[in-house]
């Protein structure tokens, strides 16, 4: 047992409070991490709220983390050691026997285990999780660049890379928030011919900062779509955006076969028709995140293209202010909680 | 220069009429086709309502057409000679220079030329047609075979052979009409573990004659993606349906990475939401269709499985009724005409 | 503890005793199977030759299983109960953790267990394996029957499902033996048009028995590929005889873009050239068998479309005349073991 | 009709001499281009030797040609004006006819027109092409950097972009020469974690300079495997390299599922066995050039990131000494001629 600090919401809508918890040794086939850095995720705002089936309180959540492995449980892998770097995403880990993980396809198990959702999280000065969620951190990457890569970094990443998109591809990101800033580089790096797209045209020189070729301002009526034309249309659109008409407005931008990649969560409809889809065979995908492995995936690739996240470090003390920038869209671009 | 007679409708609305016509010499890289059979469509109605842009009047629809090659014109690949046997469906040519041609996609070519909407159609002794329009029709086929098989054939065998289903997977097919009811076939041929899916419960019996594995009634809200998800879950949907409420209905049914293929025409929004795409990393495709060499893997493909169309055959003189009866639904399952 | 008898080898090169065994209770994640079927493998042969690395004596040979759960270790997940049909392939369970298993790609495991070489194998009234190696066997299926669908079925099923050809393209068959005769069935399942590879003009008859729509006898130099170019060429050759020679010999006779999956072992090189590769695009891909879940599709599909192997069932006392036969190429097409 | 100045090859074999030509006006769907510049490609030297099929002489090689259009024959697309900048290269036409090109496969064409061996090619102040040869050239690039990418350029770029590896893999290429050198540069732009393989120590700098990450010297047995598997393991190797040899001790280099891209062409067999690929699901891809539509995307992407060719220049009249220094492997790396 070692005691730790956390952050937590004891009720649904409540306030974050520190609070003391003895965090118990590591069951089979799980490690503790000593946490120096968390993201503040928009997700995280779903479960204070309680919108999501199964989330309990009081709440401590958050799950994009970075930290050192400080106890493992038995059975777990020898591929872990103490002191090991490690960061733990969206992906908590995965039951293993459903269909998709029996067919190897985790990141959509049955029984996903979300960090903050299915176990307490990482605001907080340690956390228990099963070791098949942990990804290794490279050395070039310190913790507060590693955590927001694990959640942020990964669903951009993956989503770009799993995309049917080319290099030398026109390819778009919408939104350039704590997603899409991290979208914009990836795609540069990746070789896409990149459109930022946002709203006002005050973040044109943003985009161009992050290396965009092109900006779109996405303000007005069908502004999107034309200008996304007038490029030649858009191999693939990720739509980091949690904002079912802005992805929408996007469609008639892509190219022929086209790919909307959608990252953006919203329970409101799109307003995409078959017509909008059929004579040009345009796609609409959903994608979910990424595993651990995709995490060290992303990891790598950041260390090897130098990119960072953009983020704001608070004390775990200022869990509250920093979850209120997140929240009312001041944070450029990613809160990180260093609890330690 | 030579005579015959056309089905066309004089004004946008107009009703039918039989016309003499002459057919003129076919111009370079084009042949002259005497149709033996044409399907009627229902895109046809799009044309006949002048509801799509383009549409000139006296119209002669018909975009599935079987028949036979009665002059070429000069500058045709030798490939053609009279006599042979061809069909032409909603693919009736392409620019070649657009850039999706320049891909070697065709079917989104940005010039695409449809057959009764760029040019005098199928309800007709004769149609003059580009010569990359045409598709070798096989011994096997009868001219009243090979018709539907050029536009309600190649869609369905291309929605599902280019789908991300495997033989063994679980693949639906909303709607048994005149698409569906050869996506049946085609899905079961295919080897996949089929799923027919319509209205009310006396189409079970059809189903099953088809060769479909399940039948689901669609009455009632959830009805569908509840049933679906009591199979497993479909890895593909080939939404044949003109609907996009009905469309909509399936996506909670789809697996993990299930993907939902529209073929069936609708200016109105599909209801998917990003969250119902999201987790499970599903996909909504539009799919357009075939090229010509796609028609003739279709009829390649009916040939040796010994896949027909259920037709029902009138003669040109009874285009009026046969488009009337295709429109209110009564058709069983492909109105055909018969001009020779 | 229980006793049961099992066929082993005592000495590399040695031949069958059937002896008395202590079979343990399960350790954790593992289970104990009660053998039922256990299909004797051409691979065997490699282990008792102790031609592999790693292969230890007494050796207990059996990668095709179908039995029963006897016995559960804890740990094991709750999908898995005490009679359960479960069945055993050349996959017997993966390590997890290395990249390959992080990535979901559990067939290629870096430490993949294999039934009769890293443990104990099917020669036997009993085996221990780990839980992620158990297939469900569904009741349509006869154990005899599930045996060889644990490896010479998933392996041909998977080849042809995971290659780019598909349904209506010309696929072709090397060899009809115990792998080659389910590889046809299960292309003509799939909708291929199916060519069957055989020397000989006395297969032919087999091959038309077997659902093939073409035959091509092997014997002469330049034969395959020439009948397989009159045929149009083919989109896929599936090679399942493990004779480098006649997998080469079948290149020339690919489409552009055609693939020859190769899945006959053989460390003889092939002898194809970059020239007969480039200006066609052609590809040599090598498939590896399939996972417990993969087992499972390819028993569900089986039962689908009524596929069984053809089996020749002995006793376990029968060991080693069934396992010579199967040496000399005299098994008509599988020798199937049946403990109990 | 034009005069203009050819360098040309009377016999197999022979040696180069600059005559005058007669150009005819372009025949219909024909264009006549200014050649500017035309790179010197290594496979010249096998239509030079006649030692493929259908080899004309006198000969006038060249499939690296940037220049101008000057005359424009009927029918062709009107996207094509006097004057517009334009590259060809090996693709330089195809038939529009056989099975491939009625797919979309224009570059595995089963007529293809390779200019310098179907037609006269660009050694040479001007050249009769077709014009779906034609790829525009941007402002962007010179024309003497556009040639080289119209061969050695699009058939690296796209043996890249269509390899499995995606954006943060381990890609290798195989060979710093006229390929190589740009191989290494579109692997880095792409994203790839890119190593260079060459013979000897000395081309480590040259490697580091074109970006790659990693350099390993070939020379020595194993060493290019061992190399590539403590580096993790390759998940694509872009051969370059014309040897057998050399391309073969690469594949156990690769990881599970590697790659190996087979650009570099040999009448030799691939020393690859069965058992190198099998068991980790290793594939090998002959990878065949590119189309028009290609080589401007090769050079949109070389435009959008910098790329260009590192080549020498001469005028016409040095064809032979330029000839010479390619043939002896010491140009360094393109060898262009200018011709006006």
């Amino acid at each position: 047992m070692t005691a730790c600090r956390v952050a937590q919401v004891a009720t649904a809508g409540g306030s974050f409070e520190i609070v003391q918890r003895e965090v118990p040794r590591p069951g089979p086939g799980h490690v503790r991490v000593a946490v120096d850095a968390c993201g503040i995720c928009h997700s995280d705002a779903l479960f204070v709220a309680a919108a999501l089936p199964g989330v309990r309180f009081p709440l401590v959540p958050g799950h994009e983390i970075a930290g050192r492995v400080e106890a493992i449980g038995e059975g777990t892998p020898d591929i872990w050691h103490v002191g090991d770097r490690v960061a733990v995403g969206w992906f908590g880990g995965s039951c293993g026997h459903c269909t998709p993980c029996r067919r190897g396809d985790f990141v959509v198990c049955e029984n996903l285990k979300v960090p903050g959702w299915a176990y307490d999280g990482g605001y907080a000065e340690a956390v228990i999780v099963p070791a098949d969620a942990l990804a290794r951190i490279p050395d070039a990457l310190a913790a507060v660049d590693a955590a927001p890569l694990a959640c942020a970094g990964v669903t951009t990443y993956n989503g770009l890379r799993r995309s049917s998109a080319r290099p030398g591809d026109l390819v778009a990101v919408l939104g350039i928030g704590g997603l899409g800033h991290l979208g914009v580089r990836f795609a540069v790096a990746m070789g896409f011919e990149t459109v930022a797209i946002a709203r006002g045209p005050a973040k044109a020189d943003l985009a161009k900062r992050l290396g965009a070729h092109h900006y779109v301002d996405s303000t007005g009526g069908t502004a999107v779509a034309d200008a996304l034309q007038a490029l030649g249309g858009a191999r693939a659109v990720l739509a980091t955006a949690a904002n079912s008409d802005a992805i929408t407005a996007t469609v008639d931008g892509l190219s022929p076969r086209g790919e909307l990649v959608v990252i953006g969560a919203d329970a409101a409809p799109l307003g995409i028709s078959p017509n909008q889809l059929l004579m040009n065979g345009r796609v609409v995908r959903g994608h979910p995140s990424g595993t651990a492995q995709d995490i060290q995936d992303t990891m790598a690739f950041s260390a090897l293209h130098q990119i960072r996240p953009m983020t704001e470090t608070v004390p775990l003390e200022g869990v509250a202010e920093a979850y209120e920038k997140m929240l009312s869209g001041a944070a450029r671009f990613r809160m990180v909680l260093a609890p330690r």
